[in-house]
């Protein structure tokens, strides 16, 4: 994916294909998130009025380029877990052993689905956390840039979130179901403590 | 823009030259909840059981298409603001002249600049538009990009906001002041109510 032309891409997206959708663009805003952290901390280090935060910028920018990289493979781990449910949906299902089997391969598929959502919040989550630790020190000229971080990981995670809830949606398992709802909870936390964050910025 | 890479534009973000940053980011969360509206037109045109929606999801198609295309010039034009500004605060100021006529430079700079982020958000307006015009008729197995379509719109929203608000900081004329504060409390109010909307399809 990080050798795809933008405009291939997001013609990708909007057409009927059935990946990349929701999943891909929640990852995306994490990928873009993760970038601005990096860029405030390039555009921080080496100045001397900044000198004494050095230690922290070089620090979150190396996790933040980590960050990026898992982001943009999250956007292909959800194309690949959507294909496979799209695929388990398409098993047959004559016979009531292929219902069967058709059944359980769904469920595990959708498991897998709402898997990569919650890894894509839970990146999200730590690159705010990363922005919230470059706030106090970065240079005061891209402190909008942070904020604009902050808003592309609340928006990664509330993305996420809805990936997430279709998913749980489809699944008859109730511990699946009720280990996905405590976590939407939790991502919905968090998305309020991002818009705190946001806030405090503006 | 569109024939970049997309590792290559999130390097060139996450690096200290001074474009791409925020502003580009808002535009590029507008591109995609542009696509993501295309991608639910697309999956919901030509099927029987939602015949009755045909006219408003190709008439929608259209528009998305359109809103797609000028969120990643709107992304190439913030690139240009924001170096206008750049080179304007490096203008000599030597002489009472110089002096003067680089406060000229900067604040006409900063008024252009402020004006690509009005844009964006006003494009991510009419892309929650979109979305919210598809939810009534638009395939039951793809509601969920429609939330996220408004999660992106949101948060190009709040991302222009914030760079709007960034460059109103700078600026010395009352009146071009007084206008942004205006356009900030609406674009508030639009954020506020794609967050109902997002709420609502949850």
């Amino acid at each position: 994916m990080r050798e795809q032309t933008i405009g291939g891409w997001l013609d990708e997206l909007a057409s009927g294909a059935p990946a990349p959708g929701g999943g891909a663009v929640a990852a995306m805003h994490a990928a873009m998130a993760a970038g601005l952290v990096s860029m405030v901390c390039e555009l921080t280090v080496g100045r001397p009025k900044y000198a004494e935060h050095e230690p922290t910028m070089r620090e979150v920018l190396a996790l933040a380029g980590e960050r990026r990289q898992a982001a943009v493979e999250l956007a292909e781990a959800d194309a690949e877990a959507f294909t496979a449910v799209t695929a388990a949906y398409r098993l047959p299902k004559a016979t009531d052993e292929e219902k069967a089997a058709r059944t359980a391969a769904i469920q595990e598929a959708l498991v897998k689905a709402a898997d990569v959502p919650l890894r894509t919040a839970a990146l999200a989550g730590e690159v705010l956390e990363l922005a919230r630790r470059i706030r106090p020190g970065a240079n005061v000229n891209v402190l909008s840039d942070v904020a604009v971080a902050a808003v592309s990981a609340r928006a990664a995670m509330q993305a996420a979130a809805v990936n997430v809830a279709v998913n749980r949606a489809s699944m008859t398992d109730v511990v699946a179901r009720a280990r996905l709802e405590a976590e939407l909870a939790r991502i919905g936390d968090e998305v309020a403590a991002a818009e705190k964050f946001i806030e405090e910025l503006a």
